[in-house]
């Protein structure tokens, strides 16, 4: 590329206004801008039903310039194939309604722009590889605990994708010694999700998190255990620099250094490297911004047919 | 590229010749040539000591018209970050005097050569997706069940790699109910080489593999309960496309189409796709051949920059 022509696509790239959406079982959060240090423009609309809610996207963007593209990190599970019929749609979910909605297609109608659809996570692991907590890795992986739990993984800037996405809260962990508790993933019991999302706290203590009291630094030590356990099974799969821990449940105080340090004894001094215990386990450096943020790094890649 | 420049670089690459090795614990295999198709020599190196096996190897290709570049795939585990002091040694084995080899420097500075290295199933992984039972696949999953468990990731042509590289024989894998078979792993007992591996077989049956006679249908079915919890843990953490199975232990007859259904009983109906039960877990088309057939797509990869 010639001088003129790189500062050119250079200044092209400052003057880029994208649109990004991040949608949610309970909320979908629009913004305009380049980045999250860069919004011009933020909306918080209410998850009703699929035309409702679409509606009241559309009607964000129509308020306002045009956008050269917009990226949406949402809530699955997704059809991320392409080439698929069901491209950009949300394939089944148990939230009234959802099952089958277009997220893509009446966006892409009404915008005319391109439009590039990733994971929840998978967006905020973009987010945080662009401009957080994994800036500069080329392999990363961010969790989500919460109401649910989810992950993906970053690798070279591409989420890690394939016969649709991952779903890292159903893979397995390994049980605490003597515990019994039966986790609560209607499909499998005690995977990962089952035994670490905050649904399984409060069936697990009796109490919602917010209400431990007494019982907190026992919740967080059994907590720390399961995050490890399926933080141990990621590090042997996929061999992250960084494991960035957020969502509500993510954020209970001391449990990353905890997990941290039993991830290391489930490890047992196999294929353990120095970085492994230097803030390998983090919180999000974006915090609730990550996901708006993975929505303008797909869109930006979305805009350059990347 | 001009058509002229294009044809041209179409017969550099049809001239190429390629150095592949396959370093084994038992064995080196060397070969030189541009496929599993078409190997104009190769060679068997027993593993001695590093300065004999590694001398061997370049007597082979001193013996042969000089290749472009070298790529081997090997045991490990290895330091792969180019940038690390140790990049091209393999770091720490119980195999006696291979702990800190360096096997891309003595290589390299013989042959003045691009040299590429991967570990043995990343290697295997890349033949299989360039020739094999991966052809045309973006995400897959290459597992080797023999004396030891590992598994690699080709992702868009390229193995996952991050810190250093995956262990997948380290992962965690759900008990079969009322199992309490302890596993043989040094580090971690029962994860999924120490419960699926050959010695694991051995140990739990107390006859070699080869012996089972009236035993092997249920040494098939425990077997194949444990590698679908591994690849279970594996389709939720990557997504792939396919998971073939090499090594001796994954060439039990029956035990890939038996895990097939495990799995899918194990994913309880949560993201599953049609996919999953056809030719889903397969056995390597490349055989013996994959990890030579990785080699040669590392030494291209390494001849052309990438």
């Amino acid at each position: 590329m010639s001088a003129a022509a790189a500062s050119s696509a250079q200044d092209e790239r400052i003057a880029a206004r994208y649109g990004s959406i991040e949608a949610g079982g309970t909320k979908f959060v629009c913004a305009i801008g380049s980045g999250p240090d860069a919004i011009e423009a933020r909306e918080r609309i209410a998850t009703v039903r699929p035309e409702g809610t679409l509606q009241e996207v559309l009607d964000f963007f129509e308020r306002h310039d045009p956008v050269e593209a917009v990226g949406i990190a949402s809530f699955g599970p997704l059809e991320l194939r392409t080439g698929h019929p069901q491209y950009g749609h949300i394939t089944s979910t148990p939230k009234p309604g959802w099952t089958g909605a277009d997220l893509v297609g009446p966006i892409a109608a009404a915008l005319e722009v391109p439009i590039a659809l990733e994971t929840d996570v998978n967006g905020a692991g973009l987010g945080e590889w662009r401009w957080g907590a994994g800036r500069g890795l080329d392999n990363l992986v961010y969790l989500t605990i919460g109401t649910g739990l989810g992950g993906g993984a970053i690798v070279g800037g591409r989420p890690v994708n394939g016969l649709v996405h991952p779903e890292m809260g159903h893979i397995s962990v390994e049980r605490l010694e003597g515990d019994d508790f039966p986790g609560v993933c209607p499909y499998h019991g005690d995977c990962f999700e089952g035994m670490a999302c905050g649904p399984s706290l409060e069936k697990r203590w009796g109490r919602k998190g917010q209400e431990l009291g007494d019982l907190l630094d026992e919740a967080i030590d059994v907590e720390a255990h399961y995050v490890a356990a399926g933080i141990r099974n990621l590090v042997y799969a996929l061999a992250p620099q960084r494991v960035i821990v957020g969502g509500g449940v993510g954020q209970m105080p001391g449990l990353a250094e905890a997990v941290e340090s039993k991830l290391l004894d489930m490890m047992n001094g196999y294929a353990v490297q120095p970085e492994h215990s230097d803030q390998f386990v983090v919180r999000p450096a974006l915090g609730d911004d990550a996901g708006i943020a993975g929505g303008f790094v797909l869109a930006e890649q979305a805009a350059h047919g990347r």
